[in-house]
C-alpha cells in the first residue's frame, strides 16, 4: 500500500518537521509501505489528483523550513450524503494510487475531514486508514495537551515581548508610553497567555495580557495601565486578536468585502486608548505572519513534538488505526515529559480548545501560576538554524507531479478543487 | 581621568554592545583611565548628575542585551550661545567626576551634541576629548558606510520576509493574497532595502519595496502587484513608514495629540489598496519596536562593529582626538573588509543620509544589484543566545549611582533633566 501525506489549515514554524516525520518514519519500514506520496494543497489536491512522491525530498532540510511545501488549504469536505460524488471522486484517486493510508496535518477543520472521510471509507468498505496529524499555532485542538506549532510561535513572541521590554525601559520618556503587542487568537488565548512567560516579576512585561476569553473591561485595563506607566513610565500590553466587549463583539472587527468578518486592529485600538487617556506616546507592533513562520527560532521540543505526531501517525497507519489524531499527552510537567496517543478525530473534531479559566489570574489581565506551569515547558531549547550569507536557508522547489491515471474531475466545487493546481 | 559613557537616541539591538566595547576597552588601558562612569538616560544624566560606575559590569552579559543598559533620551543640547547655564552645569558635573573623555552613543542628533560639547570645552579650556560613538537602526549617519544597529535590523527583517514567503507560497487561495511589512524608516530606506536580500529570484519576496526616497506611484505599484498575484497567487510588499506621495505628504499620517506628527500606518494602507484593488485577501505585518530590539537574532558582522566602534572610541579618547566619530570604514565588497576611522562629528551631525538612488533599481520599487553589494555583508553571522527556560538572558539591574557632589540643578530644562531620574 502507498501512503498520502497532504498539509492544511493555517502555516506554523514546524508543519514541515511533521511531514518530515511522516517521510522519515515511512521510509524506514521498507517494504510495508510502498510509496509515500503528498498532496498539493490537502485535500484538494488528492482531489485534483495533484500528487506528487516523497522519495527525493531531503527530510532534514524539510525539517527546519517554515511553512508547508505541498500546500495548505482550508477546504473542509462536506458531510458525504451531501456531496458523495465528491467521495466518489477522493476515494477513486485513492484507489487509482493505491493508497491505503491518508495521514492528514492540520487543525480542528482537519480533524473533521479526517472523522469524515474515514466514516465514508467505512461505509463504502475501502481499506483505509485515515490519522490526523495536529497542528496550529493556536493550540485549540481538544484532547491533545498542547499542538505542534503552538510552542514555536509561543517562544517568538515570548522572546519578542522580553527583548521589546528592554528596549522599553531604555527610553526616557516624560508623557509615558504604551506599547501593545496584537497575537493571533480569534477565540482562545494561548498565544496571548505565551507572551507572560517573558517576564519573570511584575516589572517585567508584559503587565497586562487581554484574552478573548475574558470579556474585555476598559475601565479595569485603563486603572492596571495607569499604575504600571507611573510606576515605570511605561506599560506594555498583549492584545489577543480576538478580544471581545462584554456583549462578545470584537473589540474592532472590519468587514472584508465578501461579508467575512477580518478580526485585526484590536492591539491598534487598545494602544489608541491608552495613549488617549494618559496622553501618552504608543507604539503598536503586529507580528502578524512573522509568529507563524519564525523557524529561525522555534522551540525545541516544539519542534521534536512535531517529528513524533508525524511518526506516530505512520505507526498508526501500519497498525491499522483509522480515525484517530495523534495527540500528544503530558506526563508530568517538571521534568516535562510526555508522549504521542491515539485520540478519536470525530470526538475532537471542530471542537474549540479554550484558555482554561484556572490558567488566567483572578484579575483577569494575566497568567496564573498553573498557567505559567503549563506554558514553561513548550518553549524550551533551541534549534541549530542552517544559514547562508547570513539568512536561514529553506527547502522549497517545483515538485514534480505523478503522472496522472483519472480524467479531470467535473462536478461540485471543481472550480475550487482546480484552482491554482496549474 | 575619568571616562564617562553615555546612550542616546532610539535603541537598537546592539547598542549594548558598544558600551560592552568601550567598558572593556577602558578596563586593559589599567591606569591610564581611572573609572568608566555611564550616565543615566544619555546627556540629561550628566546633567543631572546620575551617574553609574561601570566597574562591576559583566560586560560579555550586556553585550548580549537589547535596549540601553543606562537608559537613552532624545534631548538634544541647545547650542552653548543660547544656554550657556546649561554648558556651566554640564561641566561642572564633569569636572566633580574627574571626566576627561565623554563618549557618546547614539545617531544624528547626538552627534550634534558632540560636536557641540567639544566645541564649548575648546571655548571653556575645558580639557575633554569628546567622542562619538555611531548607533542608529535608520543607518543614515553621513560618513559612515554602515552604522551598528542597522545590520542585526536588516537581518531581522530580511529572515522574517523569507519565512513569511514560505508561509504564503503555501496557503492555497483563489483570491489571491497581498502581505505587506511595514518596517521603520521616515526618511531613508535602508531598512526596507534589506528586505530585499530575501529573495534570491524575482518569485520570492518581497516582490515590491516601497522606499521613501521613491515618490509613491499608485498605479505603478498596483500593475506590478496584479502581475505578481496573477502569476503567484500573493504578493509581498515591504512598505517604509515613511512613504510620501508626489507632493512630499506621507501616505498616512495621524496626528498625535501634541501636533507632532506620527508615522505608520502606511503598511495598513498598501495592503488595503491592493485588496480592494483586486478584491483579495490582506494582511499585514507591523514589527515595530521588535525589529529594533532582537538580541535573539542578531548580526556577527554587525555586533562585531558595534564593539569594535566602542574600543575604537576609547582609543581616540586616549589619543586626544576630540569632536571625532568612530565610523565604519568599507574596505572591499567580497570578502567585506572594514575597519573604523576617525570622522569630524561637526561635519557630519545632523545630515540624514539617505539610500542612494544607485541602490533603487530603475522601476523604484526593487534594490539595484549595487544595493544588494552593499547590502549582503552586513547581514552575515549569527550568534550564538544565551537561554534560560527557553528564552534569553538578558543582563539588566538596577545600577547603583554613584554619591552626587553636586547640588541640585535647577535652571533651563531642570523639569526635562529630571524627570524619572529619581
Amino acid at each position: 500500500m502507498n501512503l498520502l501525506y497532504a498539509q492544511a489549515g493555517g502555516m506554523t514554524a514546524v508543519i514541515n518537521a511533521s511531514a518530515a516525520g511522516v517521510i522519515a518514519a515511512a521510509r524506514v519500514q521498507g517494504a510495508r509501505i510502498g510509496a509515500t506520496l503528498a498532496a498539493r494543497y490537502g485535500i484538494l489536491g488528492a482531489l485534483a489528483e495533484s500528487l506528487h512522491d516523497c522519495a527525493s525530498i531531503d527530510v532534514e532540510a524539510l525539517a527546519a523550513t517554515p511553512g508547508g511545501l505541498f500546500g495548505s488549504c482550508r477546504f473542509v469536505m462536506p458531510v458525504e450524503v451531501e456531496q458523495p460524488a465528491l467521495y466518489d471522486r477522493l476515494f477513486a484517486v485513492l484507489d487509482a494510487h493505491r493508497v491505503g493510508a491518508l495521514l492528514y496535518n492540520g487543525g480542528n477543520g482537519s480533524l473533521e475531514v479526517v472523522a469524515r472521510v474515514s466514516k465514508a471509507a467505512r461505509r463504502r468498505g475501502y481499506p483505509l486508514a485515515c490519522v490526523g496529524v495536529p497542528k496550529t499555532i493556536d493550540n485549540d485542538i481538544e484532547a491533545c495537551d498542547c499542538c505542534p506549532g503552538y510552542g514555536s510561535a509561543a517562544k517568538y513572541l515570548a522572546t519578542s515581548m522580553r527583548e521589546v521590554c528592554r528596549d522599553l525601559a531604555s527610553m526616557m520618556s516624560r508623557k509615558g508610553r504604551v506599547f501593545v503587542m496584537e497575537v493571533m487568537g480569534r477565540n482562545a488565548g494561548w498565544l496571548a497567555a505565551a507572551t507572560a512567560l517573558a517576564a519573570r516579576d511584575v516589572d517585567e512585561a508584559p503587565h497586562i495580557v487581554l484574552f478573548p476569553e475574558v470579556p474585555f473591561d476598559e475601565e479595569a485595563l485603563l486603572a492596571r495601565a495607569e499604575t504600571v506607566i507611573s510606576r515605570l513610565g511605561y506599560c506594555a500590553i498583549t492584545v489577543a486578536e480576538g478580544i471581545r466587549r462584554t456583549d462578545g463583539s470584537p473589540l474592532r472587527a472590519r468587514s472584508h468585502g465578501d461579508g467575512h468578518v477580518r478580526f485585526g486592529g484590536a492591539g491598534e485600538e487598545i494602544a489608541r486608548l491608552v495613549s488617549d487617556a494618559f496622553d501618552c506616546h504608543r507604539h503598536y507592533a503586529a507580528p502578524d505572519y512573522l509568529q507563524r513562520s519564525a523557524a529561525h527560532w522555534v522551540s525545541a521540543v516544539d519542534h521534536a513534538q512535531a517529528l513524533a505526531v508525524g511518526h506516530a501517525a505512520v505507526n498508526y497507519a501500519l497498525e491499522g488505526r483509522d480515525g484517530v489524531v495523534a495527540a500528544i499527552r503530558r506526563l508530568g510537567d517538571d521534568p516535562y515529559r510526555w508522549d504521542v496517543v491515539p485520540v478519536e478525530a470525530a470526538t475532537v473534531a471542530n471542537l474549540e480548545r479554550r484558555l482554561p479559566p484556572e490558567f488566567i489570574a483572578a484579575d483577569g489581565m494575566q497568567v496564573s501560576e498553573a498557567g505559567r506551569r503549563y506554558l514553561a515547558p513548550l518553549v524550551m531549547g533551541e534549534c541549530l538554524v542552517n544559514c547562508a550569507d547570513g539568512l536561514p536557508v529553506h527547502y522549497h522547489r517545483e515538485l514534480p507531479g505523478l503522472p496522472r491515471k483519472l480524467s479531470r474531475y467535473c462536478g461540485w466545487a471543481d472550480e475550487i478543487i482546480y484552482a491554482r493546481m496549474g
